[in-house]
């Protein structure tokens, strides 16, 4: 969700004395049998998960990081994947030689979710019957589908028990999930700027960018595959998307009301601030790189996660929880605020499993989670290697 | 902006003994000879403002209250149409007999703005020398120009200086252009959840809006009247602009994750969340009534409004208002914030003009200004009250 300059920003900051894992390759692995049991009662197979990883596995199998990518992400988290990229992956500020995700000291993993359009079976993959894409015939799935798909090619790669399992926004979501699915699979969790259940206004937003790819013409029902593109529908969804991502404050930080290339008003409906210019921007860029009914699938996905389903309260949905906890918020974030972080919290702890919390206060808004920030790097550096002093401690 | 449900509560107060107006008519004046100066710099003609009034203008023609309307709203401000109207106007609760705007007291007049589409001129109107509608030949309207169009009409009605100019949202930044383009003209201003300026993420969601109509292929370049309407757009601007009008808070309250006509989680691409169900309901119902192109240019005419437009500060903008001032603001507003009433309120203050400022602590958002609330209804009960006797008495 990072813009062009924030990227920019991100590249020239050396944070934590950064270096890149350099050139990397994007691997893909496909399971069958059994095939994987969805939420909504349906199967899927074959599945395949694009995965990146970084970083050696050490010979204890005890150092692997689980990371798990937001809506509009994919398993490219650091480094480059020719010598003439531009833009290295999408946390490529973190992840590396020396920086928060240390690859010196560390094993990363990153899938694509199912559902996706990244090398994972999504709906612009092919029905192993029909021959052509799946299109809105793909099953929905939801975050704990990701999930289960991600465990198996966690124990494809052999590795029983990862030192931490992370992400930020839907990654978030992913994590608290994991945490309660498979409580002695992780020693510990980071669950950054993300919540138990997304909220009323969250959906609200979702459900509006879902709306404008339905209503464009050229979604065609979702067999748009070969066809011209809903490009229009998507863009809209984009935009929609990004204010949230931005705080007020940044906003009108970043663009006030100044205007685009022009001294005065145009009295036209062109673009004439710079905001305008920003949103219609983002939302062709992203038009280029992701699929619309991934789109819907996706935030269909986020808009059903509630930790708390089938359990009473989110305290009994947590109490199996053995893993110890990090939990960051952001000050400005209004998408996934500092107060649905502190209920993550208070249900662990009236669980008593160890956590950290820290509110970082920050005028980034929601995609704060993308950009440089030194106390963030510092609080999940130190956490990560407490948690392997003590891993290794206990055995 | 007011939901049906929030018009339905409104109906059922007796917020201040209510009483209503009763059976009202839209009338309609039309000038034509000068034309009417736009900022733009073109010029518009004829030009018929559609406007209801309600109580007796006195002898001495000193107690005329002119109400502006919001983005969606238009001359109706109270009572009924016809005896079948389920609804009454739109400010039906603020605006009668005993209330507080109170009909007894005070002649109350509100106009549609030019560029809607509730009997004053816009696009949807035949353009003089075509003999069809405008569309997008109708030239870009400002705030100021509303005002200068109603100053015309008020004059009509033979009324040189108003005891108070009015409105919430839009119709705030119509009554603070008012004071400051005719400052002898108005003894009071109660500005109400308002901005002296849109701030960057208003103008935001609003250009989200515009880009989902434009992208409608139904707008066909804003020409289809008598052809097919570009509801689908129209619809998803109105669902993005009814999530800015809530606060999550009310939000949360109202729909939370409840679900809608179900008890699990149907796993498919229909309404599922209640909140869901209600945004495309309010989407369905507006366009029934607003036209697609009056949205687009009333959105510009709000993005352009920036009192400080042609002066190096707002105080500098405000130091010749002679009007005392009503500033109400209500706490969970996010689309016009405290904060933005604050400032109106320091301008006012660094040009020592009298000024009252209550901010209501309130969980509605922004349509708070819609709903009942005895605080907000008192202080402008009271504040007329006294601008009344000081007007009377200095005489």
């Amino acid at each position: 969700m990072a813009t062009d300059e924030q990227i920019a920003i991100a590249e020239d900051s050396q944070l934590g004395g950064a270096h890149s894992v350099g050139l990397v390759q994007t691997q893909s692995w496909t399971f069958g049998d059994p095939p994987l049991e969805l939420d909504c009662g349906r199967t899927l197979s074959p599945v395949t998960q694009a995965y990146e990883t970084y970083g050696e596995l050490s010979a204890a199998r005890d150092n692997a990081i689980l990371i798990f990518h937001a809506l509009s992400g994919d398993a490219h988290v650091a480094g480059y994947h020719t010598p003439e990229d531009r833009k290295p992956g999408w946390w490529d500020i973190m992840v590396g030689p020396g920086k928060a995700f240390d690859t010196d000291k560390y094993m990363i993993i990153c899938a694509n979710v199912i559902g996706g359009c990244s090398g994972s079976t999504g709906p612009a993959s092919t029905h192993p019957d029909r021959g052509e894409p799946y299109g809105l015939d793909f099953p929905m799935v939801t975050v704990g589908d990701m999930a289960r798909a991600q465990k198996r090619l966690v124990e494809h790669l052999g590795i029983e028990r990862l030192l931490a399992v992370t992400g930020g926004s839907m990654g978030g979501m992913l994590a608290l999930d994991w945490a309660v699915r498979y409580p002695q699979s992780t020693a510990s969790v980071l669950a950054i700027a993300t919540s138990a259940r997304m909220n009323a206004q969250g959906i609200a937003f979702n459900e509006v960018g879902r709306q404008a790819i339905m209503a464009d013409p050229e979604w065609r029902g979702g067999a748009y595959y070969g066809q011209s593109f809903p490009s229009a529908g998507l863009a809209i969804a984009r935009m929609v998307g990004h204010i949230t991502y931005l705080s007020e404050e940044q906003m009108r930080a970043k663009f006030g009301r100044r205007l685009q290339d022009r001294d005065v008003f145009g009295y036209d409906f062109e673009t004439e601030f710079q905001v305008e210019s920003y949103l219609r921007y983002q939302g062709s860029r992203f038009v280029e790189r992701f699929d619309a009914n991934s789109y819907l699938y996706i935030t269909k996905a986020i808009d059903y996660f509630d930790l708390t389903n089938g359990h009473r309260s989110l305290v009994e949905a947590m109490e199996h929880v053995r893993s110890e906890f990090l939990v960051v918020s952001f000050s400005s974030d209004w998408l996934y605020p500092t107060a649905e972080s502190k209920e993550i919290v208070q249900a662990l702890q009236a669980n008593a499993v160890p956590t950290t919390f820290i509110d970082i206060p920050n005028a980034y808004g929601h995609d704060a989670f993308l950009l440089p920030n030194e106390p963030f790097a510092e609080a999940v550096r130190s956490f990560l290697a407490h948690v392997q002093q003590r891993e290794r401690g206990e055995r």
